[in-house]
């Protein structure tokens, strides 16, 4: 596999940064510039700083360099003024003031970090996220829709960028050269599908050679993917990406433990079903597959799915050696 | 020269690392650790940090890395809850938490700004410096000494720290390897004698078989200096760091511009005289010598005077050489 590409931003995108890390060199990250919460969301108001947050996870999961400098990075202060800010939010900040360019601050962060690969903001403009629920109502802001300030059975009916923003020329280039795209995992509505509103990206996708691979959320989410399966996550993605674009969708098969599956009910979040059914009239192929970790949390195990996302690569490459 | 080691902390301090760094590759600086004042003071406060801010300057003084991330190190935020913060006070403190050691967070700190030499803090003990005024006035914290909350005309007739604080074993091992120990320039009470107020320092200093240069001051301060001539300046460190110690006095022969006196004048700072007379029974060796900059502020010249300590560091190797 020769170059792949992660669209997404959040824990999501980092897990599978960090699994693909160990095999293959030529990584790019796209993260979505939506974000504005906590620590990120402070230094965007008071300071003007594009948002940082989603940036600094994807570099320190490229990181090649210690973990102290790695736990730096992810460091929150605890207490007084500076409570909450993570470090290496504030270092992109005062790279972006400095040089007065975000990306030439992401760059330089990367440096520092000595990642391997690329980190790349969908977009350099700056945003606002809205979401529209079925009730009509509008929701300004991602923090407000992630860490929902709205009744949380309401669905969400489109989300949308003011202002409008122009795909940054470095992701539609990395775009460009990929053999594989991989959408998500991630919060659906707060951090995959913020990149594909972004003007140009999913036509750049849409055209690119690659094999696009969507990786299905875990978990449902209350106030934004409640009661969602998992044709409602494709349905999703193809309502911005476009219908017959992916190749892939990679669901999970595995069953959490009952005792962790009540916790997480605690939080209104449950296991996202498999509707297979749904899927007879799609072009792309659905593998179910075991890809959950055997931890405390219910997450993607970041090196199994970096396997199966590079056999899917390696099953392509001997198609096209076959079918030349 | 083989090994030297610079004892301050301040401005001071910055000017003659930056110069010794360009010929020398053996450098040590040992850092005051009274400093309370600006974004260490809230760090130190709020945090309880041991303070950063002189040791950042040291570490930039003798980093190689990029002008981009020199400049990191001394951003200072400019708005909301994080104005007035240095970034590299922030990395220092955030590693000194991550580590649980304030040594560590300044090693790691010049690790990734690739400084050449040591930056070593005086004491690893949480400290605060007093200053006791001609009128039996207590002054508490660096901060309201240097930037005196006190009538500044009255002399300070001793500072001291609470608690007593022991010499960081590594600042007692460069001392001891030491070929030449260059004290000052700085502020005298605020960044330089502190220093020479932890337990063991002074001792170590009259032990080492080194060479021991006090660089005096350009100008006096109000509330700290005021007043001061040549003569006061060395009679201070004298009185502790013992008498008979010091091997050579450097002062500044040269006159600023009367323009640039002025403006001076208006913050009470006036040119240190040279009392020569004063100095007719002391052991050490007086060098008057053009040693200021010809910029718009009365500084050092960095070059100038890491030169002139060189070349001291020379005759002694030729005398040792000569009288052997």
């Amino acid at each position: 596999m020769k170059n792949i590409v992660v669209v997404g931003g959040g824990t999501g995108t980092f897990t599978v940064l960090s699994g693909l890390k160990k095999y293959t060199r030529n990584l790019a990250a796209i993260v979505s510039m939506a974000d504005s919460g906590g620590s990120t969301g402070i230094l965007k108001d008071e300071l003007g700083a594009l948002p940082p947050g989603d940036i600094r996870r994807c570099l320190v999961a490229l990181s090649n360099s210690d973990q102290l400098l790695r736990e730096l990075f992810s460091y929150r202060f605890e207490n007084g003024g500076l409570e909450g800010h993570s470090f290496g939010n504030l270092l992109i900040t005062a790279l972006e003031k400095i040089t007065g360019s975000f990306e030439k601050a992401v760059e330089k962060a990367g440096e520092i970090l000595a990642i391997e690969g690329k980190v790349i903001p969908v977009t350099t403009g700056k945003v606002e996220l809205y979401a529209r629920l079925e009730n009509g109502r509008i929701i300004k802001g991602e923090a407000n829709i992630d860490d929902p300030k709205h009744d949380g059975h309401l669905k969400i009916i489109e989300v949308f960028l003011r202002p409008n923003a122009r795909v940054n020329k470095k992701a539609e280039d990395a775009i460009k050269r990929a053999d594989l795209i991989v959408i998500g995992p991630g919060d659906l509505y707060t951090s995959v599908i913020p990149n594909l509103l972004v003007k140009g990206i999913s036509r750049a996708i849409r055209r690119s050679r690659a094999k696009k691979v969507y990786v299905c959320n875990l978990m449902t989410k209350f106030g934004e993917t409640h009661k969602y399966k998992t044709s409602d996550f494709v349905e999703a993605i193809e309502k911005y990406l476009g219908k017959n674009v992916l190749d892939y969708v990679i669901v999970n098969s595995k069953k959490p433990p009952k005792k962790l599956l009540l916790k997480y009910k605690k939080e209104k979040k449950a296991l996202v079903e498999i509707d297979e059914e749904k899927f007879k009239d799609k072009k792309f192929l659905l593998i179910p597959a075991k890809v959950m970790s055997n931890k405390n949390l219910i997450r993607h195990d970041s090196d199994k799915l970096a396997r199966l996302l590079l056999a899917v690569g390696e099953l392509e490459n001997v198609l096209k050696f076959i079918n030349r």
